[in-house]
């Protein structure tokens, strides 16, 4: 029941913050081609938060999946988490707006780097609570996935300042590696493969 | 429980979309009737966009009604889904504020034709999980419906530049087609009614 | 099954429409009481929608706790009401900043009286699948309240071009009426109070 | 069943009222240190307002955790709760824009205050439905916290016109005395502390 309720209250925030980017996406005054072009740096900062945001609702359900009770610390680490994801929409729509302007993309960065700490910080809570046998400390063993991403924001934030695109281009390769199913991990994890465990918590 | 959730997410995403096209009917800065005449082209939109997200909402509904099992495959399709109805807001307030201007319908009509492949790569994902005897693919069947309504959305494209009102016609005629209940096939489906079924997800 | 579906959705879309209405409230530029007062209009408009809103969640919730089965009518019954709901936001706004003009008064009835079309189109609905010995049928009963409030609706719209502050009288009187309680139909309906028994649907 | 769609409308409009607030943290017209300093307050505002609506939704989901029947009282206490909470979003922005300028503090406490109440009017109303021998009832005590807390907002509004800097100290404070968790007052409610009990309503 608790849980329910904290996965209930997750999926509106999150809900909430995937739809709000959208109203960025401000309508433009012209009605030809150009006028579309113009959005196109803010629709491709929208995709590219959208898949963020997904890819932390599909980690957030496979994380409360295996967990049965809530306490106020891991109550507290998801408020956190979703207080770092609540800000997606401004430091999207500000590198929308200004195309990979230094300092909003290193912002664009630390928003991500702080989402991924938080994230980690509510998986840690959880596991404490849990114990290190439980089946969520197994499936994400090492969690080789969520420290390369940890590295990958900390270099694109060092970087962002005099290599704006190659700083967006880490972006996009951390969202890839996450969206990218990686089947050896899997297989390693879960040697006999069933249905419903073929998605791990790290997917 | 995981469909669960996934229904949850996508109803409040659904909810959201549907209330945030509300936003771009501004409040006129008149109070005479002029002042109501001129919000009336945007509220004609709304009424479109509202229906249709009506019917996706229906949809979905009755294509999760008969899942049980949720795979990560499903989750992504259902996101796709969901990323191209969330331009409905955007898409509606453009040709809403330009009266059927050429690119703002054709534009519309993209968002509708890219929605309506996401809906179908869905029901596809969902089918490939269950097999082709389940019932969704039987109560699916050929899926007419869809496949006029993919066509009708490439045809307004293709004729949006030069004949925006029938392009837009061609929207509202796809819309009609999905409100109204086709009995015949409901009863080609399900000789026996029952009350349960006499929902066919094509309905 | 269905039917928790479709209670979600309409949370979703009135808690939605619910809290749009505060954007309209909008930071004034000032820091003094001045200011503040400037706010004054919107926000008593705002307080006004908020009960409205609330009761038809009340309602909502009331009609849909005796009913067991959701058909595609219903669906849409409901769908038709969340959609005049949803331009409570609009309504709110425009007499809120022309502080009771007689159109957007007029207009604010309108909404007004359509809402609760749609929600005797709804009720009616579930009653004809129900049958008419339902619980909801008795409950009811000849619907006094809601046939006074669509009638005050009706004059408040007749009378708002030369007297809008007697129509925004009528639109707080019908509030009212629904908002206090009352015990002597209450107790015709339930004769034995039983603890549940005593939220009638027309409360 | 009619405890949880009060839960799940409730989470809705506090994940929409927790997320409308970001929608003031407006992009900057720079790019530069400049533009990202001049949001700065507005950002410190959102991040103690987020805390204030997390601790209402962290008490709102232990208050109704004990909570089994649903009276039409409960209800509407419930929404007059939402109302107050809904002004967050405007008082957030309007003490954000103009730093402490006494008016928009003293209304900011005059928001916390009256939420504060309408937490206890539902608060009572629950007791007064579930017996003073009730769980909730034990678990809060004498609610000594709630009574500090009114004091503080009262204190606050009262020098808010020539302190505003101490009364913002105030409202930072309150929130610390929510967030931190009180492990005397804990162990005197549950002396033999048991995994669930281990959060109390008033945590």
């Amino acid at each position: 029941m608790e849980k329910n309720r904290l996965e209930a209250f997750s999926d509106g925030v999150l809900a909430i913050i995937i739809t709000i980017m959208v109203l960025e996406l401000k309508v433009p005054h012209g009605v030809g081609l150009e006028a579309l072009k113009s959005v196109a740096p803010v629709f491709l900062g929208y995709v590219l938060s959208f898949i963020y945001v997904g890819i932390y609702w599909n980690n957030h359900h496979h994380l409360f999946h295996s967990t049965r009770r809530v306490t106020g610390g891991i109550l507290w680490a998801n408020l956190n988490l979703l207080f770092w994801l609540s800000l997606f929409p401004f430091a999207t729509a500000w590198i929308g707006e200004n195309r990979l302007a230094p300092i909003p993309t290193a912002i664009y960065g630390c928003v991500l780097l702080l989402a991924a700490m938080a994230y980690y910080i509510l998986q840690s809570c959880i596991i404490a609570q849990q114990g290190p046998n439980s089946v969520l400390a197994a499936a994400i063993g090492r969690d080789v996935k969520g420290k390369v991403s940890l590295l990958c924001y900390v270099v694109s934030i060092a970087i962002a300042c005099w290599q704006p695109w190659m700083a967006t281009c880490l972006h996009v390769l951390v969202a890839l590696i996450w969206l990218v199913p990686d089947r050896r991990i899997e297989r390693a994890l879960h040697p006999h493969p069933d249905p419903k465990g073929s998605e791990s918590p790290g997917r």
